[in-house]
């Protein structure tokens, strides 16, 4: 058992950094992970806060970690065993960021942000939309955890690539066996970006960002024939909510099927919030789903928001019909 | 309670036919409904005889149902309360049609088709694929279901629209209610394609093909101001599947993204089967969720493939890494 603590970061991929710590084979260690901007937002942030935000520290990552004996052409699995989160978290939405920032939607409907959520989390994340108190099931991930890049050089966080990284995979939590590829020596395992809970999709760019120490075991697999992160996970019953409201988004195009969908829910939401907030809550528990790619001509993706978010009473305000 | 018989089918979207039957507003009906080839695919169907379907008889569907009152602007609500299968069902690949029916990719491993697999189905959808027998558990519903379009002439069952049609949603299902905007007096109700089960994303063009008798209250709600189909479901829990092996396609176009996904999961299935083997069964299986759309410039769509569909030896096998 070993603990990295999260004095210990880096802000870009590269794959000269010299390592934090070195590990063997099935070694189990916790690593404390800072929030993704790295203090720069708190728990008494306002919305203007993000209009001063430091993009060079955006995604610090803790790492990162050698493991003994890997070798390019090997893997890591890694397994998910543990999350403690701290007490809070936060969702913003920064200007000209997030799956609907340029869009003309923007417009008549106030999406641009900035606008900021802070959440209380403990088992579950509390924060008020509106009036209304809503509270997301924790369900804490790496929203970026990767090996070093086989190239030379600093890379940004931002994109996921054939390390891993930046992948935002809800599913990446407790119980799930996340596999990557080893590139160099070491294979020099980072995350960061930590999430207490994101919908499929991360709509507005980010989720329940939030501080936590994350325990995993990390196992390495020689020789294992792989190229890019996979993983095997139970994870996928979706936070045990019961009941959904859906709005299918259908176009000949498969990005402007999902706007079509998200939109679709923040404009149900918007009777109860204003449309930003209802954007951030989009982002934190909606789940996109590809319905089908074979109707010719028009697609379906379908966004899906868990009515179990909110209080009982509410729920049947929430209507899809007028 | 009314039964409609599948002899009362129409093949076009239509708004000037006439009604089979005249229901009110909460009354409950089953619907026959004949499966997706209209009879031309049959349990002793051989992959040949899909190069001779007739294309103007695929996906009949029973009604159209008049429902008494119902107006332009009103909505009707259909909740799916049974579905009686019929012991059967195909999935097949039919040339140029499906997601990956012009990739480079159908070139070195064959995913052209004709290809099919007869399914037996009781509470299971039970099939070969290679050795391994493969219980997909039942969760039914109609590929197409409508209300007549607002515009007079005939429409193509194939694309899906504003009156719904061939969405494909697999959660269309039982405890499901779905709102479908009335755009002509009667509303004119009609279903059919119905599946026994599907992936999200439908991904070789055809699901579990069966046919299968549905029953559905339908009730109208006055002046609703929808525009599209919307639905209200319990059923996202995906089959209550308890492990999942997870392909992320990582790329700066969403469609792509899709494409190496599901093309991940059939090189792993492909160990077990041959490609459009594994091509059907994704299609019947494996759910493509929109990871993250914000990312920039990297999307990710991952697919899910449930490895509780195969026998529990062979699960062990089925591996992400050599």
């Amino acid at each position: 058992m070993y603990t990295i603590h999260s004095s210990k970061i880096h802000n870009k991929w590269d794959n000269s950094l010299s390592p934090v710590l070195t590990i063997k084979s099935g070694d189990v260690i916790t690593v404390e992970s800072r929030e993704a901007s790295d203090g720069q937002v708190t728990p008494s942030s306002s919305p203007s806060d993000l209009l001063k935000l430091d993009f060079s520290r955006i995604h610090p990552l803790t790492g990162p970690v050698e493991i003994e004996g890997a070798e390019p052409g090997d893997a890591l699995e890694i397994e998910f065993l543990d999350f403690a989160t701290k007490g809070w978290g936060w969702t913003g939405v920064l200007p000209g960021f997030g799956f609907l920032a340029n869009e003309p939607y923007t417009t008549p409907i106030d999406l641009a942000g900035p606008a900021l959520k802070i959440w209380k989390v403990e088992r579950e994340a509390i924060a008020k939309f509106g009036d209304i108190e809503v509270r997301v099931p924790s369900r804490p991930f790496p929203g970026v955890i990767g090996t070093a890049l086989p190239t030379p050089g600093k890379f940004s966080t931002i994109p996921p690539r054939e390390n891993g990284g930046n992948m935002d995979i809800k599913h990446l939590t407790k119980g799930t066996k996340l596999y990557l590829p080893v590139f160099v020596s070491g294979g020099l395992l980072s995350l960061g970006d930590t999430h207490v809970a994101q919908g499929d999709g991360e709509v507005c760019g980010t989720a329940i960002e939030a501080p936590m120490d994350v325990t995993i075991k990390v196992t390495l697999h020689k020789n294992a024939g792989i190229t890019q992160p996979l993983f095997e996970t139970p994870a996928v019953k979706e936070g045990d909510f019961k009941e959904y409201l859906a709005y299918p988004g259908i176009d000949p195009n498969l990005w402007e099927a999902a706007k079509k969908a998200i939109k679709g829910i923040i404009g149900i939401l918007s009777s109860h919030m204003t449309p930003v907030e209802a954007y951030m809550l989009a982002s934190a528990v909606v789940d996109l789903k590809v319905s089908q790619v074979v109707d010719v001509p028009n697609w379906i993706v379908t966004a899906y928001l868990p009515k179990d978010i909110f209080p009982e009473e509410i729920r049947p305000k929430l209507r899809l019909i007028r």
